[in-house]
């Protein structure tokens, strides 16, 4: 494999599918602004009004990482206690909760599965109120489903998903938004810096090089940062199989710290605001450990790493920058499987839908 | 490094402080049921009667895992949907949720990390009715919470926690039951089989050889298995430094079974029941990949697979089998470190008592 022209430009070139869709996102995301925001807050004082007092979330792979943003979302905004379904519970053993006054979401960039169909299913006989988050008004997940969110991000084909994660994350804080009474105006700036984020392919690429031998790798995180540090991974071994390990900072001490030496890179998603500074003293002794740290985020945390790519934070609410600091990261894991010789629309066994029950 | 001897024999030795640890399961799990069974029932008598519709599980590292089944427990015996705290929430963000007829029970080995203090106390002002389950009733952690059961470990002062673990198993099963007015009848079983399980551990270290050149591992189950997996992969490591990436069964389809290859060896806890008969499909096709596949789990599933150590699941109900099927897995963690010329006592940059604030 010769080195890796830009993507997108010759339609037999590995990654092709991936980058084209990557690409995709500022017009997403303007597209939930401009014509979805209205019907999510017309969904979100529904559910309101009927005032759930506990909310569920239930996904799978990439859908769960959005899960987990849409629970930190609703936990600091909204003060609800949050729960991610374990879903064997229903499907393997049979478990029927009791789940009035309970917000059932279910979150699936696809048709979903049929595990996600038979849970929600079962969630909406025990007495929940049930939302779908899906790309996909037709599916078996809307059909089951008592309110459905359509994220808009049109078909996608890529095995790892880019264009649903971050259309399922700005959907999801529409939706919070309008369960609050929130205008949601934080969101407006994200398409414009979506497409500055992008046209930064080249930097990523050259900092990709930094992992071309990379045996494994680490990211951290914490608050809202944290779900991407675990979509981060996830793309990361999707595409170019690095076994890439994903903690809260908090839980890196616990433990996994001893693992990390100057042969396991940490990445370090860092949003501005309190997640990134409970973050800070985790990096600093990630720092003294002799560790390689890169950081996704403001100047000022970069600058304090071994490298990093610097995220626009100027006038971003701290709890949209995770619809953007995905974005780079993205397009690493897509450079680093480039760099490696590998194909990211091609990784091995993996199914765009995959049917788990 | 020689080939190992027996651990604990002589003081000297790596290790021999968590052999000494491990050694003691049988009578933590024996001193539990013949002298804690009745104040935990009482605790969960007291809480029963307050009758709380959701829980929220509250720990960090090890204590997790303990904390992800009772998460199964309660779901599956009681019906009660549950949550994992994301602890920044309410540390980093200052989130104040609505907590009337919620549940939050707060799992630590140890006296308590500062964040686990500070969101325990915060639950109590939010109207949670609060329960800490930790080895040691003076911690801070007990202090600030309205109920409290102790796990009755005795000192733990190897870094990877063991005894705490299983006692903590223990414990919340004992609690769960009790909530359920249940007798706790199953966990009978357990003390003797852990001492059986214990005097295999020459064929742990026969097994273990397997494993001296790997660079990463994969660890698989469902549904009550899944939190083995979880603290199998973080007890491999916080002593041997492999990095072992556990998953779901259903969560492993979905994007990181591409990483899974003859280079990555996958280990799968496969209780016996429900558990085990969902995670089939998924051990079917890691075969049907050429994936190394060892099984903890019974005789005729370890037999479809690579390798495995057969566990006593005859008259062992389902859900306390989590309580024996780590302990196979801690000796494995502590055997590979031995092989590869490590201390499984001092592991690098590992406190015991992890202040995350």
């Amino acid at each position: 494999m010769t080195a890796a022209p830009a993507p997108g430009l010759h339609s037999d070139l590995p990654g092709r599918i991936m980058a084209r869709e990557m690409a995709e996102q500022p017009a997403v995301l303007r597209r939930i602004l401009d014509d979805g925001a209205a019907s999510i807050r017309q969904v979100a004082r529904e559910i309101a009004a009927r005032a759930p007092r506990f909310v569920l979330l239930t996904a799978r792979g990439s859908s769960d990482n959005a899960a987990l943003y849409a629970k930190y979302l609703l936990e600091i905004r909204l003060g609800l206690p949050c729960g991610l379904a374990s879903m064997s519970t229903t499907t393997a053993y049979g478990a029927r909760p009791h789940l009035t006054d309970v917000l059932v979401i279910t979150v699936s960039q696809s048709r979903g599965s049929p595990d996600l169909v038979a849970s929600t299913r079962a969630a909406r006989e025990a007495g929940a109120i049930t939302l779908a988050v899906t790309n996909n008004p037709d599916s078996a997940l809307a059909g089951v489903s008592e309110y459905h969110v359509d994220i808009m991000a049109g078909p996608e084909r890529a095995l790892p998903a880019t264009k649903t994660y971050t259309a399922s994350l700005l959907a999801l804080y529409l939706f919070t938004e309008g369960l609050r009474d929130g205008d949601g105006a934080a969101a407006r700036v994200l398409p414009d810096l979506a497409d500055r984020l992008l046209a930064r392919q080249d930097e990523v690429r050259a900092l990709a090089a930094r992992y071309r031998f990379a045996e494994r790798m680490v990211i951290t995180s914490r608050g809202y940062g944290y779900p991407t540090a675990k979509e981060a991974a996830l793309k990361l071994m999707e595409t170019s199989y690095i076994p890439a390990l994903s903690y809260s900072g908090a839980d890196l001490l616990h433990g996994p710290l001893a693992m990390v030496d100057n042969v396991s890179p940490v990445i370090a998603v860092v949003t501005d605001g309190k997640g990134g500074e409970a973050l800070q003293p985790v990096l600093d002794r990630l720092r003294g450990r002799g560790a390689d740290l890169f950081v996704v985020g403001p100047r000022s945390r970069v600058e304090r790493a071994s490298a990093g790519f610097v995220m626009p934070t100027e006038g971003v609410a701290e709890e949209v920058q995770p619809v953007l600091e995905i974005i780079p990261l993205q397009l690493l894991a897509y450079e680093v499987t480039i760099a490696r010789g590998q194909d990211p629309d091609a990784p091995r066994a993996l199914a765009k839908v995959t049917e788990t029950h």
